[in-house]
This record gives structure tokens, sequence and C-alpha cells, in this order.
């Protein structure tokens, strides 16, 4: 069981939503996909502007959590004033922190999202805060007392997978809270990866929404997400240069 | 489904059998695995050397197809008579001809293998043959008539995963037969990644024999061998050296 | 010709010192280098602690321009004070900050990192900052006014090379400043590839100073910077995934 | 110094030619690598076809040794064929085997490589094998009496680099001739790759032809092999997961 603040999560994978091509192949896949969580942009929803389209069309929420992301904020200030919004629309008072320092690559500014983690913590809310994957700097969240941390794999959308396995290793190794990896993922072998490094869970967008199939892909996840699990737990075998026979060697008949 | 020869699997688990630390474990892993195939190696039967434990002690064969290996071998002659004393002892038609070049490496002989593969055709077997990845012998044993290739991801019992996936893929693009991965798999994610590249199936044992907890490992094998299926039908995402937001960034309301 | 703030400089490996087995291996793997700048940890100096040997024992400093590290420091206020100390001492008026954060990988502070940085600026020191690959930071940094950036390749002393070239190709692609990746190089061709990538400047010291040979491996990196700067000023082809004939297939003579 | 056959050069840099916009590039470019062996398709050449360009024009021969090889042949008797040609020329009597057997991948043919080797060497030729990384294939073709060995870094052209360090490192290991790697090189970081593995030579063509600044980037590779081959003679550092001051921790002032 997944443990974040005071919820409680059977599922380790965390689905994004809103990029869906339509809201039937949106619920299709949130289904496959057996998540509990289920996130989106708050500047995306209906009720602050009318115009768009309700993320969450023909769902049955009551089955979700949902996770409120500040996308689109670029300084502390406007992350909290997006949470703020969100919680006073009686969502859930669970909050991803995502202050974007870049247009190219869409990775986090730290300075800010420190800021914004503190600020947000000091006004009660369970903070899921997303971040590269420094070292330093996911120490430094973790010491102002998050939920989860949640470093990114590789940059939003790219597909490229756990870039840098090293550092990630090393925040889970230090980690006081849930590690939470997002933001990269491109296929189901790179949430295995992320599992088997120790991760606590995944979270996840474009690798399913943008996929030929996204249900197909989202069940493939959450296989993968399992797989990983499971074989972390398991623990693997030494990786060596020379072979070892899988057959045994000794004992055999003198054919 | 996976077809090979006359043979139909649900399936694409192949698991080796001999390594486990007691029968009970063997059995746990193997029914935590759900494969159809057992594989073990020919000359360890106690069949031919009565002083040899019984691999499969206490296990209902019924639910499994065994596929013999000529696991010893170092010349086609000897990878033959292996092949023809596992028939006669009334085991299925299948082999799966391994004809070792190297002590160190434990990687197949080029030559041999053609023609200990080209002997077994002509006698009527059902041939899988354990191959390198290089790319132009999985074309001449396919030229010979075998059922399915199995190239090795990386040495027996190393656990190093997909070490070349550029030529997995060119053997599966250019495959006529089965592509069943075999050799080196160390841990979920490679199982997975082969499968994502387009394989047909995998075969280990080691990965889940030597791993501290088999039957759990099985099952994440399982799993991921499910995962990289599905991920492969469903088509991933491009990958992108640049950015692209995950919640969409047209439209945001102005908050 | 690299240049940083005031100075100008024709090579583009900086070494460090101060770890080598004897001050002659020292001075014969700095001469084999023919780097024009030296760093030290000035906490090392035997002006301040008369008990340290003299790490630039036997050489002629004329030849090189010194490079005072801020190593030690776990604060802006420490790096500042100890920059002080060696400017007082009547040091060149350069400074590498270096604020750790983290004992297990001694990976920069990017807060204390920034502040010490912001400081040592408007005291009128020529600043060159090491960092993370953190991508927004190396921005941060260059904003404040810095006169290089120093991205880590991988954590000092681990040898691991470029685990990040995606985040790297990043900071040198929007870099205003020369970027000189400092630390984690552990063989020449770590430091080829992070030259062909595009960085100004190469900073290492374990990989020459613990190699078994320091002085050839000194001459191996010059030469390998050089190799990598020419090879990204000559223009690599581009990766394919076909082959492509060698030697031209057009025009072959039927023999 | 590189010994094969009855040859010895100081250079471990072979040059292919024929692919270079101009004749003037060509010899710029060879007279910057400081090669002293020259490959060459000998179907091209126009001593067999007049209509051909020749490959050679305008360079002063005496200083470079021709290395002709079988480009073109997909069968034994096509290379043996081949080779007799440029020997009957009055060409050096080393001859490089290359038989190809996928045109997609440009990936030799195991079985017809060996098989010319065969031949060649029993007509007396010097004979460089071109092969894949396959191991057990590298040690058949020495067990022949070849006289070096020259697996694939990368299909021909790709300049994917080193893919399979794992299996040229085990061909290395087990070499009894020098081992030239062929094929695949991509940029000065692949040569020093190579070299710093303990290959003893490196042989490119398209690198250097297809790069923007050809001549330039044949110096680049020169200085490649260079800091390579030094590099692997200075013996490296070993890998680490924890980092490890590069500057001295203890003793340190108290500041």
């Amino acid at each position: 069981m997944l443990q974040i603040g005071p919820y409680t999560f059977r599922s380790r994978l965390f689905l994004g939503t809103g990029k869906y091509r339509t809201a039937e192949v949106q619920e299709k896949a949130v289904q496959a996909s057996e998540t509990e969580v289920l996130t989106f942009a708050v500047r995306r929803m209906n009720i602050f502007d009318e115009s768009q389209p309700d993320p969450f069309e023909k769902m049955d929420l009551s089955n979700y959590k949902l996770l409120p992301n500040t996308a689109g904020a670029k300084t502390a200030e406007e992350a909290v004033r997006i949470a703020k919004m969100a919680n006073a629309a009686g969502m859930c008072d669970m909050v991803k922190v995502e202050v974007i320092g870049c247009d190219k690559t869409l990775l986090p500014d730290p300075v800010e999202t420190l800021r914004a983690s503190e600020q947000l913590l000091s006004e009660g809310f369970t903070v899921l805060t997303y971040t590269s994957d420094d070292v330093v700097l996911a120490r430094k969240l973790q010491e102002l007392g998050i939920h989860a941390i949640m470093p990114g794999a590789a940059p939003i959308g790219t597909g490229l997978g756990i870039i840098n396995p090293y550092n990630l290793s090393h925040i889970i190794e230090q980690a006081q809270v849930p590690v939470i990896v997002d933001a990269g993922i491109g296929s189901p072998k790179d949430a295995v990866y992320a599992m088997e490094l120790g991760a606590d869970g995944i979270l996840l967008n474009t690798a399913v929404s943008d996929a030929n199939d996204p249900p197909k892909m989202a069940e493939a996840m959450k296989l993968a997400v399992q797989a990983g699990q499971l074989g972390f737990e398991a623990g693997r075998i030494e990786k060596k240069f020379y072979a070892k026979a899988s057959s045994p060697t000794e004992g055999l008949s003198k054919v």
C-alpha cells in the first residue's frame, strides 16, 4: 500500500487527464489503468473558465482521488494561487506543485518550487512536489515536510525514460517520503525500471494519452508498475561479466 | 497466441528448470509464472543418469510442454545425439539447439549451431535454435527452416539485459518465424524491453531461480511479458528532444 | 581560445591538484596535460595551516593561472569567507564556487550555490560555479552574471562519465557563458564526449591523479580535449538505423 | 607499434578512401589523419574499370600501405577472386576480407567470411577479416590463422558507435592477433572508447569523409586514437557509486 499524507492507495500508478482525443478514450484508458489518482491542470478546469471542456466529462469521480496540479505557474505565488482556487472549489487538499522554469525543457524552477512547497505546507495542503532529479534539492524539499517527492525521469512529454538512474537511486535511497517518478516515461519498460530502482509509484500522462491505442497502453502501464514493484521486492540477480551456466554443469551424464 | 511449429501457446514466457534451491520453490515459481513451456537440460535427466535428481519431482507435467535443450554440447554431433535421446524417451519433438563455443561467455558456436539445426530438421524435429544476436546468422538459420529463432539478450546467467537492442530489432524486423529472446535477462525491465522491441516471447532461468524470492520474481516476469506485449501492440510515443506540455497549454484560464 | 571573464586560455583542460602520490608525479602530470589553470582547495593551503604540505611544492607557478575553490563549504557564508581568504593571500580574483549539500554524493546545494555566487559577484570576483546538471539552475546562475558555469558530469570522484548528456546539451544550448564540465570524468572518452556535445572545457582531478600512470593519463586527457573540440567543430555524421555502404556501391566493376 | 603479419605501423588509425567530395579533400584528410594504411574497394579501381575515377588521384602513395578490401562480395568465391585481382595488379599482399550477408545492415556473412579467410590464407595472403562482434566467430577466425580480426562497432556507415562494448571486450580479452575495430564509428568519442577497451587500432571511413569538415575530423580522429591508446595504457580509475572528495578532505584547516 502506498501512503501519502493521510491517503492510502493500492494502485501505484497516477494518471494525467485532459490530453486524450476524446472523453470516451480517456474514460477507457483510466479504467484500464486501474489508477486511483487522476491529475489535472487546475487552470484548465471549466469551473474557472466556462469555455473549457470538462476534463472529467462522463466520468464517475467517486472512484478516484483528484490531484490538482499547478501547471502554468512560473512563480511560487502563481502556484499558491492556483492551489487555493482548487481547494476553494471543494477539491481534495492534495496538490502537485509544478513551477516551470524553462519553456524548452519544461523543467522545474528549483527556487520557486521550494518556495511554493513551503507556502502550501504552511497553508495546510498535502504537498506532492514535482522536481528535477537534483539529489540535494530533493532532500531540501523533504526537510520542508512535503508528503511525496516527484522527480522527473526526463522532461515532460519527451518519452525519454529514466535518463539518470544514478540520481534517481540516490533520491530513493535518501527518501523519507514516497518517491513518485513523474514525467518522461515513454513506454512500459521505463515504468518497470523506475519501480525496480525502488520508486514508490509512477505518474504519467503523454505515454498513455498519445499512444496509438491509449486504453491498451494504460493496461500495459498498470502491469508494468506491478511487475516492477514485484521485481523490486523479489530481489534481482547481480550482473556478471562472465557467463554462468543456466542449466547446471555439475553432474552431467556422460552421453 | 504464439505459434511454434504445430504448437500454440497463450503464455509468451518459457521457463528453465533445474537450478532452484528446492523442488518446492521451483514448483511455486513455475505456477506463478503461468508458463506453458518448461526447458531442461537433457543431460541432467535422471532417465539417463539415475544418480541425478528428477528436475520435475512432484510436478504435474500434464499442464506443460517440455522443451529439452542440448546444453553441454560443443559440436553438432553431440547436440543431435542429445536430442535423439530425449526423443527416444518419449518427450515432445521440440528441441532447443544449444551448442556452446566459449567457456567464459557460454556464447554459441555459429557453425556448429547451423549444422546441428540442419541435421535435426532433417530428422523431423521442431527446432528452436539458441544463437547470438548476429543478424545474418539468424537469417541463415531461418533459411534452413527452423521453427523459432532464439537470440541471446546477453550471455547466459549474466543478467546484463538487452545489450544490443539494435541487432535484436533487425533480427525481429527480418524474422519469418517467432523470435524468443533467450539468455541474459536480469530483471523484469529487460523482459518488457525485449517484448516492446517486438519479440514474440522470452525464455529465462537464472533471473527467476537465483532471485531472492523466485516465486515472486516469476510473477513479476509473467506481468512484464504481458506489459511488454501490450505496450508493443499499443504503439509507444516517439522520443523528443524538447519537452511537450503534458497538461494542454492552449486555452489556459487567466488566473 | 577560451575566454572567462578577463582571462584567455589556449588550453581547455583545467586540472585539480593536491591528490597526487608525490609532488613529482603531480608536476609531471601537470606538464603533460599542458593545462594553464590549476585548481586547489583553499582550505588545504599551508598559508592557512602550516602543518599542510604545499600543494605546489617545486612547481614554477608563473606558467599557470591558479583557480582556488571553496571545497569544504556547506553554506554560502563559508564559501564567501574561503574565497576572501584566497584573495587576501594575493591570488587571482577567480574563484570556483563549490558548496556541497550531500556527504554521500558530494552534489552541490542549489540554494547555497546561488547565494554564494551572488555574493561573490557583488564582491567583484570572477566567478566560476560548480553546479549539478539542473538546466534551470544553470540559467539562474547565469542571470546573476557568473563568468562560467561548471555542471558536473557525475558526482566527484565517481568516474561515471557523462550520465545525463541530455541535460548537458540543454545547458550548453542555452549558455551565455563558457560551460566547463566539472567532476565525474573517468576516462578520456568522457572528456571527448563532453567536448563533442559543445562544452567549452573540462575540469578534472581524480581521473588523472588516481590513474595507474598519472602523467600518461594527463597526456591522454590533453589529447582527448583537443580531439573532442576538433570533432565538435568538424561536425559529426548523423546516426542511422540502416547501414550505408562505406565503399561506394555505384559503378562497381563487374568482376 | 602495431604489428600485423610482417608489417609494422606507428599509426593505429586506418582510413578508407573513395567517398570524399573531391580528391583534394581526401588528400587533406589523409594527411591530417597521419594514417599509414589506406583501404579501398578493389572493385572500384579503375585498373579494372577505366570508367572509374582513380581513388588515389594526385596522392603520393609511397607513404602508405594499401589495404584492398573485397567489398561487394557476397560469397567466399567472389572475395577470393577480388583479392587475387588486387594481388595480380601488384598491390600489397594484405587483404581485408569483407563478405556481406545482409543488404539492410551490411553485416557480414559468418560462414562465407570463414571460408574466404581460410582460402586466402592458403593462398598466402596477409588476411585481415571484417566480422560481426560474435565472440566465438572471432575465435574461429583466429584459429584459421588470420593476421588481424576486425569486429564492427556498429553497421557500416551508421555512426552508432560501440553498440556492444561487452562483446568487444571479450573479443579483445581472448585475442591472439591485433583487434582493429572496423565500421560504425561516428565520432571521436567512439574511437577513444574502442581504444580504451583495449583495441589495437581503428578503421573508419564515413565518420571522416561525410563529416562537415573532413580534414578537421581526420585530425580529431588521429588525436582520439592516441588519447584512447594512452588512456588504456595509463589505467583508468574504477567507477564508484558513492562520491569521493576530489580535493582531500582530511587535514582541512578550520577556517
